[in-house]
């Protein structure tokens, strides 16, 4: 099992993403190998302690930076720390990359270099949304497609299904359709097509699931275009943040507040802990030939780590082999379908 | 000024309704009808005290309920409180309504009964989203129509501007988009386009707004189609209920936890508040030929009232007919630019 990491992807590069991968290695015991600058890379390595064998550096002279236009960024950056790790997946030296650089950049080099799983129309990026029984909540898409069709939805529905099952070990995801309402007939013309379609598929699907319920964990998926999960990622995070900063404030602006705050501090830390999605781990890229795995861009070693570890699970549990598997037997489907439409 | 109130309407009708009217007619001397089971509505009223020349019952046999399909409800229980209610509207005889009841029901009723504004295409509901200072944000459309064209979105961008100049008393009101992005050309192809037509309207057009900073009140109106107002809407509703019910299952698992939970009493109290939307009126219908507000259904008597206050204000406000004025404007304008063309 080998791993690249994008070292200068990120906002706390290269010191997170070389120290995430150290931990990785001795954790783990995996391959890994990091793409950036080899000086400021072995200066950073310089004090850790780990197996030598296991890890190799790819000196690389660019680096993308979040203000690039994406797709003109894999083009042109072609030594660039994440276009190098990304040709890695691409020509199989490596199983899966991690990088917490610009998002925008890796769903372009994904689906540019990596490239897409044949009959898969849209690629998504697939974030967790922290929920208060202290899991997450895949929102796929989260933002990697602002338009779609009802098939990139249905889609999107069996791949999420193959990656909790794979990477995050449930039993019998619980696949919901994002709605403004629950009833069957809800909803855009979007929703209203794509949830047939979806209800046709061999999966736990729960049908309609509205806005105020994510956060309760009523699903373990939610599939949506990326307008509208990008729209419901950011407004939690927001509402979230905003409301641990406002009582932060309205705690601290009287003795009594102030003692009650240390009173309770153990309990907020643990509900700020619990919504941070930093947590988490990364955001996977459903529907390319290989594992790409988006780390938040502010992630420190930890988040990095859970990052390697997602994408060994991604690579060990043959995702890419599964979803390819399900298209084919779709084809099969559709095409006996049309045999006895036929006769 | 006469209000008409769907006394029927709402979780807590007709307690609610009735008390909250005659708040009304107390604290601004407006003259109310209220429409519903007759003996119900004066067993409310027995021990009140109010100028009974400023009420007027008209006592109707049927309600719509939650569970009635909204256009068929409408058309077919004619005498039902709100059918009754939005026909006085439309004839003049109330210069607004208030109504508790369906949702559905009311938009549709006032799309059938009330009628449109000749030109505007689909009339928006418009409930306001509280934010951390205070105040709130309306969302232009909260959840109307689920799909929208780029015209629907520039006619909720001015007809917001107008009430919230006319009815909330703004000055000079910030009008946002919501999208994935702020920067110009995000998004997907629906707000790609209403980015422009917004931004040629005469208002203080803030740009795009993102899903998480709207609880941060960086606009006064944000303008979406009612699939993304409603995922934004229930999504912000259910993070702040989830967190407090979470907070309140936390404090009281010990002691201590008990203990610093009382000495922030206030302060939480402040803030559950100011994140409760119930506290801010009621939505209104805007595009139509009246003033139809929509007050949540679990409205109390001072939520009615508030509700009814917003009413006053829309009917003097001259709302409609202002609305009419700037879409004249812009068929001149459309008609210039089209002459100087051929020219």
């Amino acid at each position: 099992m080998k791993i690249v990491i994008d070292a200068m992807g990120g906002d706390n590069a290269p010191q997170a993403t070389v120290e995430g991968a150290v931990q990785a290695i001795n954790e783990y015991g995996i391959d890994i190998i990091l793409t950036g600058d080899k000086e400021q890379i072995e200066k950073e390595l310089e004090s850790k302690a780990y197996d030598k064998n296991k890890l190799e550096i790819i000196h690389t002279t660019q680096i993308i930076e979040n203000e690039d236009k994406p797709v003109m960024a894999v083009r042109r950056k072609k030594d660039s720390s994440m276009v190098v790790a990304l040709n890695l997946v691409k020509e199989k030296k490596a199983d899966a990359i991690v990088s917490a650089g610009s998002t925008g950049a890796l769903l372009a080099g994904g689906t540019l270099i990596v490239g897409r799983i044949k009959g898969i129309d849209r690629p998504c990026l697939c974030p967790g949304l922290p929920n208060i029984k202290g899991g997450i909540t895949l929102l796929a898409d989260g933002g990697a497609n602002a338009d779609c069709k009802p098939k990139n939805l249905t889609q999107f529905a069996f791949m999420s299904d193959i990656y909790l099952r794979k990477v995050l070990g449930l039993e019998n995801p619980r696949i919901g359709l994002a709605n403004i309402g629950t009833e069957e007939g809800k909803g855009n013309e979007l929703v209203k097509e794509a949830f047939y379609d979806i209800k046709d598929l061999d999966l736990n699907f729960v049908g309609n699931v509205e806005a105020r319920d994510v956060i309760n964990s009523v699903c373990d998926a939610l599939i949506c275009d990326g307008f509208t999960g990008n729209t419901l990622l950011k407004s939690c995070e927001g509402v979230a943040m905003s409301l641990m900063k406002l009582m932060k404030e309205k705690f601290t602006t009287s003795f009594k507040g102030k003692m009650g705050a240390l009173m309770l501090k153990d309990s907020l830390k643990e509900i700020k802990s619990m919504m941070d999605y930093t947590e988490y781990g990364g955001a996977p890229l459903l529907g390319v030939k290989g594992g790409v795995i988006k780390a938040h861009g502010s992630s420190n070693a930890f988040a990095i780590k859970n990052a390697i570890n997602q994408a060994i699970k991604f690579a060990n549990g043959n995702v890419v082999n599964d979803i390819e598997q399900v298209l084919k037997e779709l084809e099969e489907k559709e095409k006996n379908k049309e045999q006895q439409e036929t006769k």
